[in-house]
């Protein structure tokens, strides 16, 4: 296939815009028509980062739809439904990383995010893109919103456990660490590297907006409905997630029945990975790759899952380009490694 | 008070033992008579750390007890138990830092640390330095069991919870990270800056030897015995630990109802501070003091503490000794910080 | 001596500021009237970092010099020469940590600072306060130009070098590295952890405003005027210079000759400390002491220096609180650790 | 070209062994035919190494030659002397990552290495394989020294200064900061974390082993013999050396003038990269690249030259692999990149 698919990404001087950029600038089926801020236009992507490769940066409010087939939104919420309304209007397909699209309820929107949702009826429409569990929809979609970074790492383990068991004793735990990328390129104090390094903390326990999101792709696939709490920390790290997820049973459980629930799954999965028995999945397993490693360890009757993905990979712009290769019906794994060293 | 109490440090050159001749060295009203290593013998303990103070270090095997009055245990399992012994034969007091007094049962003991208790008639003896929770008994014992890091963390802030409460709904979850000092001044590779920085993972999920510890004093103070799942995790800093405990209950929760009971317990303490409402502490509130900091948050039924300590100070050397301190009638907090900035 | 030293720290939400108020918490002959900061007014300092003292701050433009003794100001450039002024005028002794009063001349500061100084007039009446060098004018003056911290780290280590020889072969070079709180607590991108951690760069290469204050002063006290070139270097840690120094000679140079230059300037101080031969300091040396670690290596005809300090202690606060301690005739080591476990 | 040339890498447990493997496994003309080590045999070098491939690792002792054109040697000096000598007669080309036959003096090896070389008849026939700067002689050499990783740093940007100038002020002055991983996967208690994180110092002052490697290879190109002094430091990152390197001259110089000479070098060079006029390179442009990038600002008479490199990359492995293309005809950048980007 040649370079036919025209691309262009809105918001891109943030820490997932300039990843996804990078990214798609390997892809080797896409054109990259353009890639925008309002704060940087006219600068190079590489000045930003030195990683990244050498675009010229477009202004976000200057650029047109002709001859483009999709665009990435990566863009603050509410901002980025706005846009994705006139994109669709115009023909091109939206993959929105904002929250925009994930919740199907916009009373739960106006409740978490303070203000009503700008286009309520594009909100059934939206595909949720984690890619593994909702592949059918995805294929041929024309808004897909992808999933945020806590959630991908939550809902990839717990999802054949849930599917399998109905005696949860509510409610599940989720406990995640994310690192410092996962809180956005923004200039504030408690970004520094003088705050973060040496440190580690809770924040927003109970009350982060990635929980309704979990609860509600949760719940569309449990066998029975599950109440979880969910807490974020900050790791000193820059990349990668890593979520220790507890569910208790009140039947017994054996952990050759979670590892085959599991394997059933994701056995052909490229992306998603078994840690062998008595392994626990690193951080290092999975930075600068779409994978998802898990562990399954079996205490009593309680099943503690450990789950690692990078925040900036699978947890949004490359899920976002696993999605895109599944909507256009390319090699899912195009532009994406699975492993480190597999590029 | 002059420096009348005559100490020992025996096992002076692992990360424990030099943050204890740290403290040992500011404190008023102590003589460090001794501290010893069978490695590092003849050097100054300032060689293996800049930070230390210039003392030299005897070898563990040449040191005699006269003229000492109490000595600190800094040794592995097993080791630390012979030298408890011989210590308390010479009419010397022991504060052992290691786990071989911490446990009350025999048969926990040869089924967690594989081999049979050196000392097994000691174990009864030996009292268990929580110092908030066992003060009267600390005060004169002979045999003083310094808790573990992870215990101590995990202990004080779960005590006025299972004190007050008994609809838990099993099991409780305690999921802890701990810093790399916490791994000990061993030259493994998992050790090593590349291996760890940038890193993050559990480890030993539901097999880790504080587990009986914790499940054993636990269940020595709850209203009805509970079941406590325990994961740790190896955070890329130096020092400190930040344990995420959840306990939910069959019953309403309130905060103020938490709050309350916790105020009840450690009000007067100068070591166990609560966190305002909607805050939780972060590693810098503790690094360097002996000081616990404790969130409280409910969520549903359920409430979530947050709790730091310094792995080396209340997690080991500042509890030992704040131990010494009340064991000898001195000032509680002597030697000791309990904000950084207050020494 | 009571508490009998009135003071006043004027901007006190920097990292220095808050280094500054937590060493004068400590002090036990001062007492702190006010911190200010025109930002957080009302917030405690302790909300800005979980390690500093809880002290209410003040409006910058809302106190008096009443019953104040002295201030320190820990202001941006320009503005501190302003209040420096109407501080004296009003019979109140001045420590200013910013460059405002360390050059003097007028035509370099503004070379250098692109603009006219506030007060020339006052230039020539600062005592540039690199204590251990300057010590006899520092007892009793008004007005104290507290040093850089680079020209600390570099100045310290020269001196015993430049007043003995005067074969130096131009240039001196002077390589520098720092941790990030040198860079101040300031939201902006650069100084992000995602962007420090794994990083090190140099940067202002020939031009960092540092560099006519280590000239001014390096020829002040060398035999022979030197030039001298600096590179700063960010480094990914919170704390700490360390300043690697190469001075060559046309003649013989013996490591016993550069080693006793040091010790006949330094042999009595307890701030400034020779490492012993074929070792060098490292920051940890130095973290969170007013000390200066320095080793010396002759290489050929060339002396290579390595000088430690902690940026915000000998390099900013702690030497301000040094300086105050002289100014007033209080034992100098007062309130200041010469090595972290002495305190 | 088809997997036509059969590689064979012994010692490929250390860091340089294990990045080598990865880039080779990527590598689309090569067969890697077996991975040694005597103390791993039979493990896998994934689990080693979360993030390298799944290669079953060989016997150091257990491999024979039988169909391999090409071993790569990651040993400790003297035994990889030895083994290429073995390699070589048996018809097997060599590409040796040791310091072994870097030196063409046996006299200077004995000096610094502390014992006769092993094989100093075959010091003379090795190609020091600094790819840009020696490429004609790389080509169809049989015997491959591959440069030091510091070496590589100040060599480079150096060279077209030197070739230049023949008023150089000596000594010239190379200040190098390394990470970590040009410690080695050495479990020693240097390397730990603990002693690694917010630390940073000099080693090895005017006697690091990779100084006469710089002498010899500088004098071998400059217009007049030069001394160097260098300075190694050991950087909290895990990857990158950034080297400062000093050059003063008697005469005057001008930026644009180094700039050129460096152009007329490297200027069709694709790994080799010079910054913007007022700009310096960071350790982010290069790490996990075979690319140095290098930054030039006049000071007086001085230049000032940044150079960054990934020490296990252009600093080791990636040079070695960048050197097999050249001998075997493949386009010079095969399996590498020269920007994070493109791979």
């Amino acid at each position: 296939m040649s370079k036919e698919l025209k691309i262009g990404v809105i918001g891109a001087s943030g820490y997932t815009g300039i990843e996804l950029c990078t990214i798609l600038k390997r892809h080797p089926n896409v054109e990259l028509k353009f890639a925008t801020s309002r704060k940087y236009s006219g600068e190079s992507l590489s000045s930003l980062a030195p990683e990244a490769p050498d675009i010229r940066i477009s202004h976000t409010d200057e650029v047109t739809y002709d001859g483009v087939d999709l665009v990435f939104l990566c863009l603050p919420h509410a901002a980025s439904a706005e846009k994705a309304v006139s994109a669709l209007e115009a023909g091109v397909k939206v993959i929105d990383l904002s929250a925009d699209f994930r919740l199907k309820s916009a009373a739960d929107y106006a409740e978490w995010y303070g203000r009503a949702h700008p286009a309520p009826d594009k909100m059934r429409d939206a595909v949720y893109g984690l890619t593994e569990l909702n592949r059918d929809k995805v294929r041929g979609c024309s808004l897909l919103a992808n999933p945020g970074c806590y959630p991908t790492s939550i809902l990839l383990p717990l999802y054949p456990v849930l599917r399998k068991r109905d005696d949860v004793v509510s409610p599940i735990i989720a406990d995640s660490k994310s690192g410092a990328t996962g809180a956005g390129r923004k200039a504030k104090i408690g970004n520094l590297f003088v705050e973060v390094q040496e440190n580690f903390h809770a924040y927003k326990i109970g009350k982060h907006r990635h929980l309704p999101e979990i609860t509600e792709q949760m719940n569309e696939r449990a066998v029975v409905d599950q109440r979880i709490i969910f807490t974020p920390h900050l790791l000193p790290v820059r990349r990668g997630i890593l979520s220790t997820i507890y569910v208790s049973f009140s039947g017994e459980v054996e952990e050759a029945e979670m590892r085959e629930a599991f394997d059933s799954v994701y056995g052909k999965e490229r992306f998603v990975h078994l840690m062998r028995e008595g392994e626990s999945p690193t951080l290092k397993h999975v930075v600068h790759t779409n994978s998802c490693y898990v562990g399954i360890t079996v205490v009593g009757k309680t099943v503690v899952l450990t789950s690692a993905i990078d925040n900036l990979v699978k947890g949004a712009a490359g899920q976002a380009v696993q999605n895109m290769n599944v909507m256009y019906e390319m090699e899912e794994g195009t532009g994406l490694r699975s492993r480190p060293w597999n590029s």
